[in-house]
């Protein structure tokens, strides 16, 4: 294998692949590129002085639609909670009318107290997963581990739908759940206006994937954000683990179809680098609103510029959907044959899941898979999670389904 | 200069000097380096195999007094996050008498209520700096640009000591005002136990830098960690700013004297990886509670062990006493001969401040100063903080008087 897929490979987080690359390797011997790795600087002060270009040919080639403007942060997390804020001063701009702040915001936010530090509040999902951090994590809901001990903020949480799979063969009960829920949501951010503690913006993910692979249709989350747009809150898609090609397009919120899918578009993992992209409008209004040290690292750019040249010389996504489709249809089968230990297969591109009988069986195949050389993830109370490298091609997914077949012959 | 020079020179947010290095540099042409460079591992699941010797040599080589372990974290921000989440999950697992959470715990943490997300507080001081996620803002007390419109938690903030400087001329007032803000400290502690939400921790910086160098006497922090003890809430000194040997000391808490200085220190900046330090009783009580996907970046532990090494061999810390004395000179001398224009020379090793008549006056000298080639930064209201790097010897500094020396006859 070559540097390349050395690159690629280490897109994963289950993947740790030793391959030598070459001493030349120019990444480590164009000197502008050593002087990335060893200096840090505080980015928001003294970015170095092509890091527009770099941008440029990293992250902002790879911008959602409608999106021109990108923050890197240093990691996922702090890509939320700085999203978060974004959406808090942006809100409260518009209910300033864009005058400039009153003494009194200015005094009392000092003190931790309103109207400087406002009753805002972020609408999250049940069963979502945003980070870690006290901001992030009042609108996490995927297991109490994460959250028991931490005090939080009082935000709505909305339901979020539970499909029946295949989505395609449940079209009128799914299409009724998520009406139920987006009933939810609207009278949720009727109830917190009322409550003195409005909705700044609503967050999701395209597939909840810490809260077990929950997916949603593109009509679910198109009336979604028409219902953010139509009270005033912000919409903020995070692709922390959706985005970066997994799913077969490179951000999961294209498969929506829309011209207009976001505000705010938070990533983190694959793309190597922490960060947000965002609408203009969400741009804080002045310098040091949206700001720390580091705000990211820009060699991790470098990285990720070298990633993207390899997905499309190699056309990955394309390689996404097809080895994608070929894992989906092998749960299928693996789902019939196996009918008491196996439901639910669902997917998009390879990021698949399959649900299993119950948690000790689940937590029994992964260690079984991992001592014949596969690495699987939990998520969810009793789902397996698939999540290969965008080198995964289909002859790695006949070779997985062998492995997993025999893993799962134990458990019957 | 070597390329040992760079390392070091690149340790300060002020200083980007772009000096060649040999091709030869191992840190890229050894195997394990550069694989640690290209692989971003998920440091939490699948650390690289020889991690722990890597921290050995690095972070836990200059561990604080008392303190056997390290938790790296990506940036300062979630390194502060993540310390006050276990000084939280310390104090609940206390109050639990270290039995089992309640179901009660476990189902209403998931929606953000009480008792699972308790009502716990974290004390801070007025001007101090935390950072800026939402856990780490509402410690946080400098500037209102920092805070304004983001919701926030109703924590107790204690005054910090505004003293006089020299501290050795104003012994006696200075003792008065250090007491004033301490018996603040317990009435507060006090005070928000008795509203239902106590105090888990007090966090303080050994020197206030963002909110204006605001020093205090090694007798005040004595003090207080006692009554943070007394009272049975953590002491976490934040040596984001302080740490990593410009005072002259590794840790600016080393100046107490102590040896049992904290039960957490935090760190960043010039230690190139974020991440804290901590007593034992503040392990988490299991995994998965203090985590997160990266966790840091095991590449920056690569670079702070020949920062380290550096430090070592060249005696940097001596040279920072040795500079830092001069420097402080130096400023008192100005200071006396620019009476109407400067007051409250202070510093410890390098790390110094000075005020300047007004803020549109210190403005004016830091942009004139850079327009000679020096790099300076405010602080506070109207101070001026000098933050050379560790290689900032003695000629440095009459190099750098000359220059300052000049740019304040402009504004007399």
């Amino acid at each position: 294998m070559t540097a390349e897929y050395q690159l690629s490979i280490t897109q994963t987080m289950y993947f740790q692949v030793e391959i030598p690359f070459p001493a030349e390797f120019p990444m480590f011997t164009s000197f502008s590129s050593q002087s990335a790795f060893v200096n840090r600087p505080a980015l928001g002060i003294m970015p170095p002085e092509n890091f527009p270009e770099k941008l440029a040919e990293s992250l902002l080639s790879v911008a959602p639609s409608g999106m021109s403007r990108v923050q890197t942060m240093a990691c996922g997390s702090c890509s939320n909670e700085n999203a978060y804020k974004a959406m808090f001063i942006w809100y409260r701009n518009k209910e300033r009318g864009h005058n400039i702040p009153s003494d009194e915001d200015m005094s009392s936010c000092m003190i931790n107290q309103s109207p400087g530090c406002p009753d805002l509040s972020i609408l999250s999902f049940m069963g979502g997963f945003h980070g870690r951090t006290m901001g992030c994590l009042a609108t996490t809901h995927s297991k109490a581990i994460h959250k028991l001990d931490v005090p939080s903020f009082d935000w709505p949480i909305a339901p979020f739908p539970k499909l029946k799979y295949p989505l395609e063969e449940f079209t009128r009960e799914n299409a009724q759940e998520e009406a139920r829920c987006l009933e939810e949501v609207e009278d949720l951010i009727v109830q917190w206006r009322q409550k003195g503690r409005p909705v700044a913006g609503i967050v999701i993910e395209p597939i909840q994937a810490e809260g077990g692979d929950n997916h949603a249709t593109p009509d679910f989350f198109k009336k979604l954000r028409n219902i953010a747009r139509k009270h005033g809150s912000a919409f903020h898609v995070d692709e922390v683990q959706t985005g970066g090609g997994t799913t077969g397009k490179f951000w999961a919120h294209e498969h929506w179809g829309m011209d207009d899918p976001a505000d705010i578009v938070s990533f983190s993992k694959k793309m190597l680098t922490g960060g947000f992209y965002h609408k203009d409008e969400l741009q804080a209004d002045k310098a040091y609103r949206i700001f720390n040290t580091w705000m990211g690292d820009p060699s991790k750019n470098l990285f990720l510029a070298e990633v993207l040249n390899v997905i499309r010389r190699e056309n990955l996504l394309e390689e996404v959907t097809r080895s994608g489709k070929t894992l989906l249809q092998g749960l299928y089968q693996l789902q019939d044959q196996y009918p008491n230990l196996l439901s639910s297969a669902r997917g998009q591109g390879t990021f698949c899941a399959i649900d299993i009988r119950d948690d000790a069986t689940r937590n029994s195949i992964i260690l079984k898979a991992r001592d014949k050389g596969v690495l699987l993830g939990g998520c969810g109370d009793r789902s397996i999670r698939f999540r290969p490298a965008l080198v995964f091609k289909e002859h790695h997914v006949h070779m997985f389904l062998n492995v997993f077949s025999d893993v799962l012959a134990e458990h019957n």
